[in-house]
């Protein structure tokens, strides 16, 4: 039984691994004030080509989008899709911060400059709330990706509406080596105020780190982090593990595996003449298969059910990561062509 | 230079490491619904002697307390020596779950029956807050700990009181295997509603085991974990390791390295002539020093100055971990000796 | 120039007013718990047909709505259609205390059973809110009212999936005394768990009538209040007021008075060929008005433009209370025929 | 009977009632927009010689103190007097909000600039919250008063930890009309940040002006007004009470009548031998007497127990109002002589 259920089931890829063994028994600071979060940090700035900016170690993705929330007025709301993280899978996690999520429709995960400037625009007085940020997903719940031109125009929205752009980059790794992706994440840091970078789903036992861009968000940030329950005790186990995955760019590499298992999943599904649910380019593919065929996979893989297509067609959605390995593919892929014929 | 300064200064005990690279690329679901966490919650069943109760693992000591305090209504309050962890070191992160702190004077860092029955005199009707957990912490934040006495006799003021019993258990194997101690995890475990054994500050790269032993604590309380940040995707990098250290009580030879380093240091500053600021039996210890041998000291080695005694003395914080190791202590001993005769 | 604006244009109702000033200088115990606020519970008990119920005197609905929401754990959320009022024009409100809203869409301002039950068959696990209470309005925020029927129906799904029904009654004596209404406030009180009748909409300064039927939600409701803002030192200025309005059946007589002066308008409306917007049957009312006739009658009312409606057409919404008179009423009639002629 | 429990038994001071009943029919905008708030704001900033102020009116004292509160970030928090009505009597209504309450001991309910100068000292990283705001009452919750040394200490103290300064007025009318006040509203204007006028217990049915003095605390704030359940939908009750009691100095009348009667039953209780436990100048004040005299005063009049003294003495509190007359002032008066004799 081979599974492809999400992109979180094994632990930490070797190099992560090893450099916590290796550096194991130093002694360092506690609370992420060590050397080896200092020095992930610089990388991360290095690469984002950007010297002023603060780097936060995070425990998780709903704690970053938490933290990233309370940057925000009590009566201050997050403009979202509807199918977005915070607003779907994070058990109100900004509810119960305090802050509305104003949901709007999204197209493959996606969200519109034309939605954030139309629920700016009902948004008009005290009796309803403030709208303030803009959340947004990079690669989306839905394996899609943003254009450099499509975050423009959101940053133009955002500017036009005093609204800040957060980006949850959970998967940006996967993003960024994505067939046709024309962002890189130094121009994700000059279009957004406060993103993070996923470690926990590219490679790391755990953690995130947060990028803080625009000025006015950057104060007292570590306040945050230790009353929302994100900060480790032993916040270098962070540390060092982006500190390792910075290097020689492996964030990128687990990524490129990630996305290339899923793509060639995909493609042996189009080869046999099945269709997509969404049209993804990323580590997550979403097939829509007849249901013999999900029975039959189902002997051998694991996978979840996205949705019912219709009476005899389900979604599935297939997940790939930097510890897929290529023969576990091989054989998903035979199987589909060995059914199909 | 060597640090005395915390028991989180390192990463994992190198029998949790090796157990975290043995199970590294099993194939396991997410969010703690893992065999290890499994398995590791039925080894502490069974140490606690205790079938019936639920066991969830928790990313830190601060997620920890705040997810007990969440299951409060939002007009009840919980009741804390002035000097307890949540009270005073985690950037009020209880009130910022909406729960107010009724802080009393405690002793050596603990709290008595008699002050617990007595906040609960005073609160009397609708225009106050109204009491109904006990917060305390086993060991101490001064390193003390409960006789049996005593905690039956807190039990018995919050039964009286219609209180939950809370026990913050960070270093709860240091407590345990403390000379002196006659409690056990089992009479915890009856005696309280709701307590948590430490990991971090024991052998752990990060988690702690919450143990839910009142029935009404204990539906949904994973939606808490993961509304309150506290649950890891790789939710199974926490089981793997409790899973290890209930294995042939690992967890309490790591304690047991760390008490004996600790009072090991403590033998030797008495025989030359200092007093302990507190009497701690444990893994941590307060000296009152001389301002100048505090100086020599900080030299070779780092501490927390815990505060000023009188103008030339200083009470400074020790604490030793499983990690602590016997040259360390040897040359620390060696150097207080040379330096009073 | 007169208001359509709103039905909290003026002060209180006369009776209301003379009971004001002939109790004002008793001497009565504060924060609710005088004689009168007594006197009103039992009249609202009697009229309701049941003795169990606890009765609170809140100042306004908004922290109605959020006391209500208070009921729920942290993680638990309630059910609403997209245009209820705690979802739209509270200012998140709800969403303050921590809880998600659940929007649904709705027909006409109401929620149905099938869209409380799709939303709770989406609700799967931890990952999620879990819904826990639906909140409605009676009459709705565009003036419709639940049938019998309906209302049953609804019941149906909150018992199928142990949800608290929760009704908003701000304007709950419009409802009662709209035509084609099969309900009354006896069996509001059997079908819903908690609800309030409104009295700042209906002849009062200020403030609503809480009724809690359902045991569990009863306790400690008083801490609730006061902590969240809603408990007035001179508690007895909404008891006094309730206990007038429950006196000779008043708050249905403001409520006709309301009901009669908007159908009224209408009746005009319709005679003379324009068409509603919505069909609702209580003391707010939605024409459609071609502009030229909105731009005439702006000159001598004031009132709400709802929404565009086409290009030469807008939907504006009247609103009627206790106090508008019926010169004014005749007046706008008569402006309409004249303008349509 | 005759009742000294509070300042709040009665309702409205007849001219402001009078007000209410000439102005009720009226058709005014909503939600404190009208043309009596505005009218009121004008006054109060006429009084407090200082134009650059916003004046919001409120329900009561407790919603303004959670409103000052909620200018706050996260993990900022509030520093105010163990006996301060926030800490004490407000259910937790500061923490509700997510911020913590920083109780230092005070004088006679009084707090120091050393106390704040002291706590802030103590909160030097994120691990504990962040020291913000000040929080304190004039007259105090035990009837004293502030200097005007002691308050511009206080605003010194202020100044030099970038702490905002934050009075809750309550009762700030018997401040300034208090025997050896030094203070104008015009100074307590100057010297904080944020401070309210109590409407409540001088002479309205309910209602309280937050002026707002420091400009970074004014945006929005009709948000959190809303949001906080602070604001009525005939938010012009309140306008009309204030703009009547700003008429001719009426808030200074009614508070005059309020001490003068506090102040001549402390009178004819020293002139009998009985001691103060408080020496309190404004319509609180607190005697300490022998029991026996407390059980016969009891048969004719109401007034709180406020703690035992010794074995046979009790400290009683009796309050005074704008509505407190004269004859009954006397025969409280004339009992406790003819018992002494």
């Amino acid at each position: 039984m081979y599974s492809f259920a999400s992109d979180y089931l094994e632990g930490a890829c070797p190099e992560v691994l090893e450099e916590l063994v290796r550096t194991n028994t130093l002694q360092t600071p506690g609370y992420g004030l060590d050397l080896f979060c200092d020095a992930a940090a610089d990388k991360i700035r290095s690469v984002i080509e950007k010297e002023d900016v603060d780097v936060h170690f995070i425990t998780g993705g709903t704690p970053a989008n938490v933290l990233a929330m309370c940057l925000l007025r009590p009566y201050e709301a997050v403009i979202c899709v509807d199918s977005g993280h915070i607003n779907v899978h994070e058990t109100g996690a900004v509810e119960a911060t305090g802050h509305k999520i104003l949901a709007v429709p999204g197209t493959d995960g996606k969200i519109s400059a034309q939605a954030i400037r139309s629920i700016c625009l009902q948004h008009t007085d005290e009796h309803m709330v403030h709208p303030k940020m803009v959340f947004l997903s990079e690669a989306t719940e839905y394996g899609t990706i943003y254009t450099k031109k499509e975050l423009e125009e959101i940053r133009k929205a955002c500017d036009e509406n005093g609204l800040y752009l957060y980006l949850d980059g959970a998967r940006i790794a996967n993003a960024m080596c994505a067939e046709g992706n024309d962002l890189t994440l130094s121009e994700i840091a000059r279009l957004t105020d406060i993103f993070y970078i996923g470690g926990t789903k590219n490679g790391a036992l755990l953690g995130e780190a947060m990028v803080i861009c625009h000025p006015d968000l950057k104060p007292n940030f570590r306040f945050l982090i230790k009353q929302h329950c994100s900060m480790l005790a032993k916040g270098r186990i962070i540390g060092v593990q982006f500190n390792k995955l910075f290097e020689n760019d492996l964030y990128l590499k687990n990524a490129e595996n990630a996305n290339r298992m899923a793509q060639t999943i995909k493609k042996a599904l189009l080869k046999n003449g099945y269709e997509m649910f969404i049209d993804s380019p990323t580590n997550q593919i979403f097939p829509i298969l007849d249901d013999a065929l999900v029975e039959e996979l189902r002997k051998d893989y694991e996978f979840l059910t996205w949705s019912k297509y219709d009476d005899t067609h389900t979604v599935i959605r297939l997940v790939c990561s930097w510890a897929t390995n290529k023969e576990a593919v091989q054989g998903f892929c035979e199987k589909i062509e060995r059914y199909t014929r």
